[in-house]
């Protein structure tokens, strides 16, 4: 997987799909909604996508960037949501135009491919034991999702909370903060000043 | 999602593409293996995912059924193992053989939903605090994978170990083996003669 940047990437879908019904933007924030039998296809931002858990935590499941895809068909859980974190601009499609489609449905397949190896690679994490190796890990496998080259080493093109890295390795917010502050100080990572992380060039990938 | 028996299902694929070359089958416990650039497409039967840890664990990451696709292009662990958990009958595609066919990339496209569904399903349980919810969850996710009818509720097509169930969770066989005897003492699951689980009609679902 190479990096991508949420900058516009050539939508994958050819023109005559942008209609106005199709197209929508969100802010960052905005919690995006879902319809039965549809799906929305990425063309720019990140979204994150969360499991809902009856005591109210939002555990982290999964991030769809330029390209990749979500929605209620693609997924198994119940209390599913999805928040923008960043501009984002979407479009709705139906199965059944996807699956008439060539274009889209080979567009799909490899924003699913890689929405699949994102997926098995949180699961991969889950099963470290020690929770300081399940947040490098993490850390790696945001660098290939959402990173950008910066200076320093990688930067994360959008911003994630300490309580966001907490659930999606299953630890507490003030473990993540403690352990953050620990790679900060080997030089592992640093902040730009908009707080997004920046792997430095020394973190082993 | 319905449920899949492990019975020969129709091929994804018309007859073109059943050339010798193409078509393997694998008998239970054998090591499946893996190709760069190319991707097992499963006709019959059900293999077993797991991450091969550094400590010899094998951690269970998902399970392909008919019509689904696993292999290194769609993983992003390295030590990733696939084995034959039943009879299977799998075809082996590079990508662009996938892409160039319509019939083909709807199968994948298909498949790799129905593969994302369950990592995020998967996902979703390592995220519940108390073990014996994990595995609830987890025995009702195998339901929809491998479930078949059966006159006491649903059984599984294949017969999973309590080593694999607990790795799949992130516990020990010792707690498993210890929880599923809990579970079978509240007619939840049963046995058959073969040691395949039978989920009770009187679990909830």
């Amino acid at each position: 997987m190479g990096n991508v940047s949420t900058a516009a990437v050539t939508p994958p879908v050819d023109g005559r799909w942008r209609s106005s019904l199709r197209v929508h933007t969100f802010s960052i924030g905005d919690t995006i909604w879902m319809e039965p039998e549809r799906i929305w296809l990425v063309s720019r931002g990140v979204v994150l996508l969360n499991l809902l858990h009856p005591d109210g935590e939002e555990v982290v499941v999964g991030l769809a960037t330029p390209g990749t895809a979500f929605g209620l068909p693609l997924t198994s859980l119940m209390a599913y949501q999805a928040k923008a974190l960043s501009k984002t601009e979407l479009m709705l499609f139906t199965l059944v135009e996807v699956e008439s489609s060539p274009n889209l449905t080979q567009s799909l397949v490899r924003g699913l491919a890689r929405r699949l190896r994102q997926a098995e690679g949180l699961l991969g994490i889950t099963s470290h034991r020690r929770v300081e190796e399940r947040l490098r890990h993490l850390l790696l496998l945001l660098k290939q999702e959402i990173g950008e080259p910066h200076p320093l080493g990688t930067r994360y093109s959008v911003r994630l909370t300490h309580q966001q890295l907490a659930t999606a390795i299953g630890t507490s917010r003030v473990t993540m903060t403690r352990l953050l502050g620990k790679l900060r100080q080997e030089r592992w990572l640093t902040y730009d000043r908009d707080r997004h992380v920046i792997l430095m060039n020394t973190a082993e990938s």
